[in-house]
């Protein structure tokens, strides 16, 4: 329910209450594990967007938007161009996102890296950064974005909003606005600013216009504080008032969120990392089909039948039954079993149009059933195979890796990093790339984590 | 109320309807009074943009964005810089709007020029356009904004999106996506990417993210035909769908408005420009009190008091009674009566911090009383002056000057545009440029009134 009161009750200054919190926290206030866990998403977003930069969607917004480019300021991670920091952080939101590969925050389905770190490296290398600073306007970006996003999830994302984008350009605005050093007025104003550029409808998923979400928000978040910096006036109320953002984006909202024991807790330390380069849903699934290929040797030939045990929500979001596409693979639950079971992954190559259109793959898809079971949590799934000389073998997963639960530790960062970069990169680039991300607190600026990531 | 099925029913394609029929509208098909408007409409947005180029908050935004701009393709109007066409139409946009001067669509509040021509004039000095592809374009644009404006409005406005800058986006991408002949499938991304980027809350009217509003407007349309131009891909059912920008970003609509009677009616006829710097709804007040002062030579010195009759909408907007800047004195109905009684107009120098705290102006303010009057249309009101002699004069408006009953005469027009540009044009320049204006539909580049409205 709508919680706050229009006018006079205490929640009135919720924007300027995490306005301040901004403008006034210190990189030394990190606790250790959030300093770390910024690196892991940091180097997480590197990845994805080295990996994401050659894509079709990449070539067409750099081909259509290149000419307004200003000053060679800012990479174009995974590739050799260098833009304008604005349009920089909108190329590089896009690459990062393009593969649905980069990092999740689970409770509020927002991709947290996307709109704020491709805002802050850019800036980063308009504008020298060091390590200390950059990290602390990376946790306090994801901060703000996830903390909008539980105060409006789930009736903001119900009914349309892609909510990465929504918040996103909050989280832009709060990364960039930390670095520029503005006050808690200022900040809010760029607060105000962002309210009033909200980026993604749901309805673009499974076109380009997805990944331009992240993107554009990093872009919209990093103009309203270049704007706020300079003395651009706005609302300071731009979250509560009655025409504010919470009432006009959403049915629902419970500000308490984005106030409660800020400096306590940190929302980044609730990020995940996709292992598989698909939908969340689908991964306990592919997981089990991926340690069934691997402990038991199975070979493709050898299956008769593939039984899915998944929780409903894979069928409602995942259940196409003949993809034609990489794309389309994505949203298949049975293709991501069936290439799973033969290549033992499930990363960017095995939801291309190449494996999507692999006979044996396809062979394979065509056996594979799936059963819902409304026992099971979202991060579980069960996996049955008969093979031809009659044996059942079995496994079950409680929780996917990746999940909070399971997470993906810092070696599986490092694989996942390595298939996405390499290709562009080289070992050694990818090696020493990789260096960069995990010690990125401790840079003098910041700036070398893009120049290595450019090729 | 919500009066499309989500699926299914004739209406799903009402983005392709929209977009097939920009995407085939020929300029020989505008009928002469649509043309004569468009000139109309054009020549009054330029004035507004020359005249608000000066103001602080157009300085704010080129010293925040001006290091990031590209090429020098674009003109600041009524100033010297040049910028990439993207970013001119941002600050196009904002000069255009900030005196709060510019046109007013009256069935939807929408400033139906600032997205659209802030666009359209600045991508016509990167690609040459000829006059008879620029009025076409500008025609459709206005006709999308206001279509879809309709089809949302008052929910949409109520809730609190400012529908300028939310519509406005639509408008400029259909403007630029004509000139950049886009098919109808290619227009209908465009119409995506436009619909995933909407601008402006009303929370920030009083500061200057409302004239940020229709210039990011422009320039997020812009961007949304870049590239879809070049093949970024986006939903076709941007409009419609379940979530689609109507459904999330109104809870009643009428999708009906958008594609009924497709160039059988223009939404431009509907267009109207405001003879006052303030919001239309003192305008009759305004109105009453120079015909007063004009036609009986009365000097405030010999007022006594002043009463005004007016529509209840007046009090709720303009109800200010001690209004400390320019900026409020355009929500203050007593202000505005009293500065037009001693001065005569009620333009931009009626409505300066200077204006505001004149003691003469403030002495007569204070004798100034409003009457609500349910009865009065919100284009009428009655001024009636008890003078120091006992003598009681009054004036009755039917339509204030500026009303669709009433429109501003095009010497009215060329009246305000000087009043806008001569400070920094100059006489003659001034005349030029108004030629150029009012020759828009057929010259052969219409950069040269980007290059006459430079200073």
């Amino acid at each position: 329910m709508q919680s706050d009161a229009a006018g006079g009750s205490p929640l009135d200054s919720v924007t300027e209450a995490i306005a301040t919190y901004v403008a006034e926290a210190a990189p030394e206030a990190l606790p250790e594990p959030v300093r770390k866990q910024a690196a892991r998403t940091f180097l997480n977003w590197v990845g994805c967007a080295v990996g994401g930069a050659r894509h079709e969607t990449v070539n067409i917004a750099l081909a259509a938007l290149a000419p307004f480019s200003g000053p060679a300021q800012a990479s174009v991670l995974g590739r050799g161009e260098r833009l304008d920091a604005l349009l920089a952080a909108l190329i590089n939101g896009i690459s990062s996102h393009v593969f649905d590969f980069d990092d999740t925050h689970l409770r509020t389905v927002i991709h947290p890296a996307g709109p704020v770190a491709s805002a802050l490296l850019a800036f980063a290398e308009y504008s020298s950064v060091r390590g200390p600073e950059f990290v602390n306007a990376l946790v306090l970006g994801v901060e703000v974005e996830c903390r909008i996003g539980k105060a409006v999830f789930p009736a903001h994302y119900d009914i349309g909003w892609h909510i990465t984008g929504t918040t996103g350009v909050f989280g832009a605005a709060a990364a960039i606005g930390k670095l520029l050093n503005l006050d808690a007025e200022r900040m809010a104003w760029a607060f105000g600013l962002a309210a009033s550029q909200p980026v993604g409808l749901r309805e673009m998923f499974g076109s380009m216009t997805k990944s331009f979400h992240p993107g554009r928000a990093a872009q919209n978040g990093m103009t309203a504080s270049l704007l706020a910096a300079r003395g651009y006036t706005s609302s300071t109320r731009a979250l509560e008032a009655k025409r504010g953002w919470l009432n006009v984006l959403s049915a629902h909202h419970d500000s308490a969120e984005i106030t409660e024991a800020l400096g306590a807790r940190y929302e980044i330390l609730a990020n995940s990392y996709k292992p598989f380069a698909c939908g969340i849903v689908i991964h306990p699934a592919i997981d089990a089909c991926v340690q069934l290929r691997n402990r038991d040797g199975i070979e493709a030939a050898s299956i008769r039948s593939v039984v899915l045990r998944v929780h409903p929500l894979v069928l409602e979001l995942t259940g196409k039954t003949e993809p034609r596409t990489g794309l389309e693979g994505k949203f298949s639950v049975f293709h991501a079993a069936s290439v799973a079971l033969i290549e033992g992954d499930g990363g960017e190559r095995q939801f291309s149009d190449r494996a999507v259109r692999d006979p044996a793959v396809i062979d394979l898809r065509r056996r594979v059933r799936a059963i819902i079971d409304p026992a099971l949590t979202p991060d579980a799934a069960t996996v049955t195979l008969t093979l031809a000389d009659g044996r059942v073998v079995e496994k079950r997963i409680e929780h996917a890796i990746g999940s909070l639960a399971r997470p993906m530790t810092d070696a599986d960062l490092e694989t996942k990093f390595a298939g996405l970069a390499e290709a562009s990169l080289g070992a050694a680039g990818t090696r020493r790339l990789l260096d960069l991300c995990w010690g990125v607190g401790s840079l003098d600026d910041v700036a070398a984590v893009a120049e290595a990531a450019r090729t």
